[in-house]
C-alpha cells in the first residue's frame, strides 16, 4: 500500500556519506551531485550529503548543490555530530557547519555506548546526554527537522542497556523525529536485531531507524528484520558501498520492502529504474559492477544449468523468485532473438526512428550489439554510438570524412616538461587535410588535431567541446588480453552526447569515441 | 563447545556442485581436487563432489579422487536425483552411477513443489513420493547414509504445505538421516524461513539442514536463522560461489557460527585458515577476491576514518565486532586525507618502522599526504607510494637512477595498423642509458623501455611483472584542470604491490607510477 503520509516510511541513503568511507572510493564534488541526481530518480526520501563540520570538499558540496542540485523528490540532508562536552551548540563550529549547509534536515550522530563515551569521547555519561538532548533542541530551534544516529547502539545495549534506552528518551524528547539504531560495527545477526529493536520500541515509544553494516554478510537481513520489527526509517548506500564489508545494500533494501514485504516506500514506478540507477553509479565511482548482486547483477537473473532450460520456458515464475523486470532486470536465457529485437525497436522509437518494417536490419543490429558489449563496449553510457550504429544498419553508414592516419607523440623533456603533440591526415569533401595540434595530454592533441582538419569542410565543429573523458581497463575475457574502454562526453553548449571506444591500446580506444563523437555532432547538425 | 559426536552438527560444501554453476566459473577435475584438500583444511565434514549421474567430467572425479585425494576430515558425498518415474531404483543408470561413485554418503535431490512435480517432473504427487521413497530405500540398502534435498521446499509450503511436509516425512521413514529444506530460487527472507523451519521441525520431528540461494541478499542470514531454529546441517559454497547471486558463503555460514552464535562446529583451530583458504580457492577458481567480502575480505578489518584512528589504538575492540585473527584476517589502518599523525604511525608500524620519535617526520608525512590527495593521488589503494614516502622522509630518499627523459609513439597507420613505441634516457651506477622498445599500447611501451634500460644495472627487475592498471579521470578541483590518476599493480611472482601516479597528462601519470612501482621493487630486492 501506498502510504498516503510519504513522512511515514523514510527511504535514506547515506551513499555520499557512509559510502564514501569505502576503501578506494573517492567522489569529487561534481561526483557527488551526479550521484544525487541519480538518487532522486529512484525516489529515495532522503540523500545525506556529507559532514560539512569535518572536510571543506563535504563545505562545498552543500554550496554547490544549492545551485545544481534541482531534486525531484528527496530532501538533502547534512550529517554532523552532537556538540562538544563543555561547550553551548550554539558556539560549536562543526554544529555551525550544520546549520550553514542550509538543508531542512539534519542528521546527528550520538554516542549510545557508555564505553565509547568514557574511552573515546572522554567525557562522562551525563554530560554526553547533555549535549544531544542540547544539541538537538538548538537545531529544532533553529527550524531544523533532526534525526539522530544512535553509534554504537546494539553493542551500547548489550553493555548497559539502561544507558542506552536513555539516549534514546533523551533525544527524541529533545525534538529528534526519528533515533536510528546503528549497528556501527556491523556484527549483528538478524534475530538479535529483531529482538533489540523490539524491546526499544516497548521501553521508549520513539519513532525509530536502522542503520546496518556488512561484516556478518547480514546488512540487508539485518535492516529488514528491523522493519518487521518496527523500524520506519532504514539507512543505506547504494550497491552496499562502505567501509569495511560496506553497508546495508539500499537498493536490496527496498526491493526487499517492496517485493518480498508488500511495503509501498518508492513512488510509483520507480523501482524498476533500479538495475539503470545501480550501474550508473558503479560508473561514476569507478567500480565493477557485481554481476551477482541481488537484484540488480547482471546474472541475478540467469540461467545457466541446462537442467532449467526448457522448464522455465514452460513457466518463468517456477524459477526466478520475482518477475526481473520488476526491479529493471532481464531473465539472462529468454532473451531471444525476438525480445532482443523488440528492445531495440522501442530505443529506435526513443530516437524518433520507426523500425517496425525492418526486420532484417533489426536482427543485424541485436547480433552487433551482443558481439560488441562482448567485447567490452557499453552502450547504455554511450547511447550516442549505439545511436549511429543503429542509423549505420537501417539508413545507411555516414561518413563525413575517411580517415588515412594519425600519430600521438608525448615527451617528457629534459628539462621536465611534458609535451603532447597529434598529427591527423584525412580527406573530406574531396580535399585531403593534415593537421598538428598540440594539447596538455594525448587525447586532447588529438581531439584538436582532429577538428582543425575538419573545420575548414565544417566550420560548425568550432562549437563542439570535450566535456568528459572517462576510461575503464576492463579484465581479460576467455583467455584475451585486458582491454581499454573509453567514454567521451561531448557538448556543444546546449546538448551533451556520450561515446565509446574500445581497444587494447589506450589512445586507439580514445580515438574511436572521439570520431563517433564527432560524427555525431556533424549528424546533429545535418 | 565442541559437540562429543562430530555427526551431531554437519557443515556442508557444495562448491564442486552447486557453486560451478556461477556464470564463467568453470573447474577442470584437477581444479576441484585442489579446491577439496582446502576445504578439508578448514575441517568441513562433507564435501559435496559432483554429480556423477548427470556429466562425464564429475563421474571422472569420483574415479580419480578414490586414489588422489586423502581428506583428513571432511566425507566425500556424491549428489544425485531420486530415480524416474515408472521404474524402479536399482534399474535407473543415474542411481546407479551415484551407487558406483564409491562415496560413503549421497545426497539426493527430491521435489517437494507440489507444482514443479506436475508441471516440470510431469509425474503425480504419489508417484513423487514413492520415487523418493525407493531411492532411499535402496540406497539404504546399499549401505549408503543418505540425505535429502528438498527441493524449492520454501516455495512448496507455501503453495501446499501438506505436501511438502509429506515428501520431509517420507524421506526420513525411508531412512534419510537428514531432509535439507532447499530456497533453490532464493527469494526468501529470514524471519520466514525461521517460522518455516519451526513448523516443520514440530511438524515432522525430521533431522533438518538447510540450502540457501542469496538473491535477497540474506542467504547467510536465512542460514543462520534456520540454526536457531533447530536445523543441525547447514549447506553452502566456498566465497558463496554459485548460480545468479549465489549460494549461502558457507565461509560467513561458519564464521558466524563459531564467532556469534557461540557453536564449534569445525575441529580446534581450523576457523583461523579461513582467511587463507578463502583466497586460495579465489586463486582456484580465477576469481578476483571480493575485499568486502565478510570476515574474510581485505577491507573486513580496514580503517579509514582519521576520527576513528587514535580510538583504535586505545582499544581496538571497540571499533570491529570481532579479533581479526580469529579467522586469520588483520586489522589495517587506511592511510587517506583524513588521516592523522596516529595514523601514519600505525601504519608505520605494520611496515616495520618505529615512528615514535620522529615527531617532525610524521607531521611532514601528514601535510605530504593531504596535500598530494588533495592534488588526486590516492595512497589508501597504493601502499607501495606510500611507503616510498613514508620512508623518503624518515630515512632519506633512494634513488636507483636519474632520469634524463622518455617519449612515447603512438601511430595509427595508413593500413590501420596501430604501433606504440617509447623510449627512455636514464643514467644508473654512473651509466647512461638509452632504450627503445615497442608494447601494445603506449604504457605498456613505456615500462618496457624503462626496465630496459634499467636491466644492465638491476639484472633483478626481469622478475618484475605489471599486472593491474587502473585510470581514473577526476574533475577539476577549485578551478584547476581535470587531472588523471593511474595506479599500477606490479607483482615478482610471489607479492603484488600497487603505486599511484596523478598528472593533467594520462601518460605522464603512467610513468609516475610505473617508477615508483620499479623503485619499490629494487627497494625490496635490497
Amino acid at each position: 500500500m501506498q502510504p498516503d503520509d510519504p513522512d511515514s516510511f523514510h527511504v535514506y541513503d547515506t551513499t555520499l556519506r557512509d559510502g564514501t568511507q569505502q576503501e578506494g572510493l573517492s567522489l569529487s564534488v561534481g561526483d557527488k551531485i551526479a550521484v544525487a541526481r541519480h538518487l532522486d530518480e529512484i525516489g529515495v526520501g532522503f540523500i545525506e550529503g556529507g559532514w560539512p563540520g569535518s572536510n571543506p570538499k563535504d563545505a562545498e558540496f552543500f554550496r554547490r548543490a544549492r545551485t545544481e542540485l534541482r531534486l525531484e523528490h528527496a530532501l538533502l540532508t547534512a550529517f554532523g555530530a552532537t556538540r562538544r562536552a563543555r561547550t553551548t551548540a550554539a558556539d560549536d563550529p562543526q554544529v555551525a557547519a550544520l546549520r550553514e549547509a542550509g538543508t531542512a534536515v539534519v542528521c546527528l550522530v550520538a554516542k549510545s555506548d557508555r564505553r565509547h563515551v568514557e574511552r573515546a569521547l572522554r567525557t562522562t555519561p551525563v554530560e554526553n546526554l547533555a549535549m544531544i538532548r542540547d544539541t538537538v533542541a538548538h537545531l529544532r530551534a533553529e527550524g531544523k527537522r533532526v534525526f539522530v544516529d544512535a553509534e554504537h547502539f546494539f553493542d551500547g545495549y548489550r553493555a548497559d542497556a539502561d544507558y542506552a534506552l536513555e539516549v534514546v528518551r533523551v533525544a527524541a524528547e529533545a525534538g529528534a523525529e526519528v533515533v536510528v539504531l546503528c549497528d556501527t560495527n556491523g556484527g549483528m545477526l538478524p534475530t538479535r536485531v529483531g529482538d533489540v529493536v523490539s524491546a526499544v520500541r516497548d521501553r521508549t515509544g520513539a519513532r525509530l531507524g536502522i542503520h546496518c553494516h556488512n561484516d556478518t554478510a547480514c546488512a540487508v537481513a539485518n535492516t529488514l528484520v528491523a522493519v518487521e520489527a518496527g523500524v520506519t526509517h532504514v539507512q543505506g548506500t547504494a550497491n552496499g558501498y562502505g567501509e569495511r564489508c560496506g553497508n546495508a545494500d539500499l537498493f536490496s533494501v527496498v526491493a526487499g520492502l517492496e517485493t518480498k514485504l508488500g511495503r509501498r516506500v518508492l513512488p510509483p514506478g520507480r523501482l524498476r529504474e533500479l538495475v539503470r540507477v545501480s550501474h550508473a553509479i558503479d560508473e561514476i565511482t569507478n567500480s565493477a559492477p557485481d554481476a551477482h548482486r541481488a537484484y540488480v547483477g547482471a546474472s541475478a537473473f540467469a540461467h545457466k544449468a541446462g537442467l532449467h532450460a526448457s522448464a522455465v520456458k514452460i513457466d518463468p515464475d517456477m524459477y526466478q523468485h520475482i518477475d526481473p523486470a520488476v526491479v529493471g532486470n532481464d531473465m539472462r536465457m529468454l532473451v531471444s532473438e525476438l525480445a532482443g529485437r523488440a528492445t531495440i525497436e522501442l530505443k529506435g522509437r526513443e530516437l524518433g526512428l520507426d523500425l517496425s518494417g525492418q526486420r532484417e536490419a533489426l536482427g543485424r543490429v541485436v547480433d552487433l550489439v551482443k558481439e560488441r558489449e562482448a567485447a567490452g563496449y557499453t552502450y547504455e553510457a554511450a547511447e550516442a554510438s549505439f545511436e549511429l550504429l543503429l542509423r549505420d544498419e537501417t539508413e545507411g553508414p555516414r561518413r563525413f570524412f575517411t580517415l588515412e592516419s594519425w600519430r600521438v607523440i608525448v615527451e617528457r623533456r629534459p628539462d621536465g616538461e611534458v609535451v603532447s603533440e597529434a598529427t591527423v591526415k584525412l580527406v573530406s569533401n574531396g580535399v585531403r587535410h593534415v593537421s598538428t595540434a598540440e594539447g596538455n595530454g594525448p587525447v586532447n592533441a588529438l581531439d584538436r588535431a582532429l577538428r582543425e582538419a575538419l573545420e575548414k569542410s565544417y566550420p560548425g565543429l568550432a562549437d563542439l567541446d570535450l566535456v568528459d573523458y572517462k576510461v575503464r581497463i576492463l579484465d581479460g575475457r576467455s583467455g584475451t588480453g585486458a582491454v581499454t574502454r573509453v567514454l567521451v562526453g561531448t557538448s556543444d553548449g546546449r546538448d551533451r552526447w556520450d561515446t565509446v571506444g574500445v581497444d587494447e591500446n589506450i589512445i586507439a580506444a580514445s580515438w574511436e569515441a572521439l570520431q563517433d563523437a564527432v560524427t555525431y555532432g556533424l549528424h546533429r547538425q545535418g
